[in-house]
């Protein structure tokens, strides 16, 4: 058995079931070796970009590992933006790259790059194989630090980096065992000290895996119903279980005099899993630091311990009730009529969403569903993390990989779909049941409203000709034919309501291109 | 004045007159400069790999480097792969990568990261700004650096880090001067010793500068007619000035087999800013090292040396006549008929091409019409040069941005084409007259070929759909409609040329769809 072989083997034996791949010359021991081994699934895609943001999606869903399969270090680099929200979402990950094999790299090759260079900044584990017969044993301790404890609390990346004679070398024996996620205990010390600063004027902060789980929003619900305090997430978290009969979560919201107009409620803040609030960008006049002077600050857990038994432990502590006081109720809205908006969107989206359906979301225009949603079904959503757009689409890809009984939503700005709209194909080729709808406002209209925050109020031509993405205007039906997903274009609430419908009714993909306003 | 107006005023006193921008929340600064300054022409890419390559395809053509405008670490990780690209070509480029304020940066807020880090493997140069006073000066720093004769053969990328509040504060004189591209001078030593070796036995190796000068190219030919030496260039130069009156430039073969059985014909090798030969993938049982064992080598000039003083030296040295004995003639090929062939696509094109235009390749279906060009029209050919497929797109774009008034043809594979796709887009923008021909063979062809060479006979139907691109099938046509360029699908010859001339006709770019079969 070559290296190859003994690391997929291996990967499987832990738990890693699928792979994105947009592998090379150098990989091609490894696609033999996934080849032989059925326990794994490949599957192609045509940009990089698209194989870690649906390995962040499919993680986010799973609580496992996929890995990717990259070609040396361009092949990385593609892969670098999605990695970065990856990281930011604290999602397990792996990379698997294919290298040079070892005695060739000093020739300086044309594809010869510092891969580990390029992997650093978006990796919380690095490490480029030195033999075959280790090789399985890499790929275990991969997986195993991928869902490690990490002190960096945006970890979850490992990039294992496989030299091609590693591959191809006689291989070491196996010794993978399935793996789970290694939380660090809570601090007695935090619980005790949060629950003394819990009260009505009290901000409960999450972030990280507790948001994914019921168990530990009913348990931030319970914490409420005893202390009065309000509990609200980060403005992205990665995943939240959502909508009615759970807990309903506010979410902190985006732009710093808000996030400051929303602080000055409280007099506390308590931090489960979550940073202290910040601003998303530097403004001039405006502060980084988010958080009222002197407002006492304690954190209840980081990102790397466990909420979930640390809640428990609080809702002991202040003798919480066996649950919440309210939970979001089922009451979808109308359905609106007449020219289609953001609004809109929303509204018929929790209108009509199936059961247990998963939104991904990388825009404004997305992300504005999220209140409406917590009335409709109980659903999983899922945040572009990183702020780096072209997320949304491939996180959709994985989640619906991960979990093929459910309807995935990818609800994306046209601007951040352009990134990675190669994510349609795959789509169509793997035939998962994503609905894609396109905010077609023809602009990178969060620019535009940044841009004017300077003060400009008349935007020059050469500037605007750098947030506007019409001349041409993009065909989005066409562009997700061309790559074998079926659709249609929608400019009012009646049309987007029956293609929807339609959605709902084809097997595989569908792409909704909802022609919205830009700056409504 | 704040700083972004003086980086760009000082830039484009440097020569630098074109920006490749996709911008975020963090360069609005920078945008509202570019607005002010009508020297600076913005150019808007949807994918910063698009604006990479474009900034490369730019650069090889002017010898002066476009400028970039990237978003933070993740805007800068999308253009990796073709600034990888962009480093072996050693092409002038000059990257603007905005970031959060310095004061913002320790807040670690959501798209902070590692920006140097993610620049390192990249660039030959790399600073963060420190103040705005400093912007112009480090903008000026920058373009040097670019240009700059550099150790690593590889140099050529810039990349200057502008944090937010260098942008918006007040910003410092500009004493920008235009600035051209410094060589170091030959040595002297090397042209006697490599003259000493000179002889019908002996490979004189061309990479760089030198193939993308007229003269130099005269000087090899001159230098050949003297001694029988026998010119080639690398495998994948940067730029070759080809094509009837021209003196003809073999190409060193890609596989390794090919390339030993090449240099088995010759019994010295001087190097003219090549390196040595290498293997570009690893095999079992195959050399890295493909220069014969005991063959001498002598380096007449690093790529960073001036080689055509190196030449002309070495034509005085040697007592080379005033001409070239041969030159290339212009016989093109009479047109083939019937069904449609990567090789009837070279003849086509050959026996239509206009003079002087430009061809820039990134697969091997496209390099397959670099000897039959050589007795076609004068033209410059452009390679990939890093092996990261989905350059060749945004090279043509560069490339016809900088030389309006020449014909671009962009000949690329299916597979290589999906990653930047959004290069049509700004073609059409731009109303660039780039005729773009897409190879589809539904394949990454030369994986199925490099699997093969594994000794497997019989591919997998898992291993196959690593390599397979249909299922669906990329509708080409499609997809350059939806992105505003119109196009053909040619199955047969005739349908080709037409499509060709049809090409050739309309103002701004055509895509033909060119069905290939794999492996043929």
């Amino acid at each position: 058995m070559n290296g190859a072989q003994s690391l997929i083997e291996s990967l499987v034996k832990a738990g890693v079931e699928v792979c994105f791949a947009n592998p090379g010359t150098s990989e091609m021991h490894l696609v033999q070796a996934i080849d032989a081994t059925p326990a794994m699934r490949p599957v192609l895609c045509l940009f990089e970009g698209v194989c870690s943001g649906a390995a962040d999606g499919y993680g986010r869903m799973r609580g496992t590992p996929a890995t990717t399969l990259l070609h040396l270090g361009a092949g990385l680099g593609n892969a670098v933006a999605n990695l970065h929200n990856a990281r930011r979402a604290g999602t397990p990950v792996l990379n698997l790259v294919g290298d040079h094999a070892i005695h060739h790299v000093a020739y300086d090759a044309p594809l010869t790059s510092d891969i580990e260079g390029v992997a650093k900044p978006v990796s919380a584990w690095i490490r480029t194989s030195k033999t075959a017969e280790g090789l399985a044993a890499d790929g275990l301790a991969a997986v195993q630090a991928s869902l490690a404890p990490n002190p960096n609390p945006q970890g979850g990346v490992a990039t294992l980096i496989v030299p091609a004679d590693c591959a191809w070398g006689e291989g070491g024996d196996i010794h993978a065992t399935s793996v789970q996620r290694q939380l660090l205990p809570p601090s007695t010390n935090a619980v005790t000290k949060s629950a003394e600063l819990l009260g009505p004027k009290t901000m409960l902060l999450l972030d990280g895996l507790v948001l994914a789980s019921e168990r530990g929003i009913e348990l931030a619900g319970r914490i409420a119903a005893k202390t009065g305090a309000q509990v609200f997430s980060s403005t992205f978290p990665a995943r939240v279980e959502s909508g009615a009969g759970r807990f309903p979560i506010s979410k902190m919201p985006y732009f710093p005099e808000h996030v400051m107009a929303t602080m000055k409620h409280f007099e506390a803040l308590v931090l489960v899993g979550a940073q202290e609030p910040v601003s998303f960008f530097a403004y001039p006049d405006t502060p980084s630091d988010l958080v009222p002077e002197g407002m006492p600050v304690q954190r209840l857990v980081h990102r790397h311990e466990d909420a979930i038994a640390a809640l428990e432990a609080l809702a002991n502590e202040v003798g919480a009730p066996a649950e919440p006081a309210v939970l979001n109720e089922l009451a979808r809205p109308a359905m609106p009529s007449g020219k289609l908006n953001t609004g809109a969107i929303a509204e018929i989206v929790a209108a009509t969403a199936p059961e247990h359906c998963i939104i991904s979301t990388d825009s404004g225009g997305g992300g504005a569903a999220y209140p409406v949603m917590q009335q409709s079904v109980p659903h999983t959503w899922l945040n572009l993390t990183g702020g780096s757009i072209g997320q949304g689409g491939p996180v959709a890809l994985g989640a619906a990989l991960a979990c093929p009984d459910r309807r995935v939503y990818a609800l994306l700005g046209d601007g951040g779909a352009m990134y990675t709209n190669a994510f349609l194909w795959t789509a169509a080729r793997e035939q998962l049941d994503i609905t894609v709808v396109i905010y077609s406002n023809r602009s990178y209209n969060i620019l535009e409203v940044e841009y004017r925050r300077l003060g400009v109020n008349d935007v020059g031509e050469r500037a605007g000709s750098m947030f506007d993405l019409s001349g041409p205007d993009i065909d989005w039906v066409g562009l997700a034919a061309a790559q074998g997903v079926p659709g249609c274009k929608a400019t009012t609430c009646e049309e987007f309501a029956a293609a929807l419908d339609q959605a709902g009714e084809v097997s595989g993909p569908f792409l909704i291109e909802a022609e919205v306003t830009a700056r409504q």
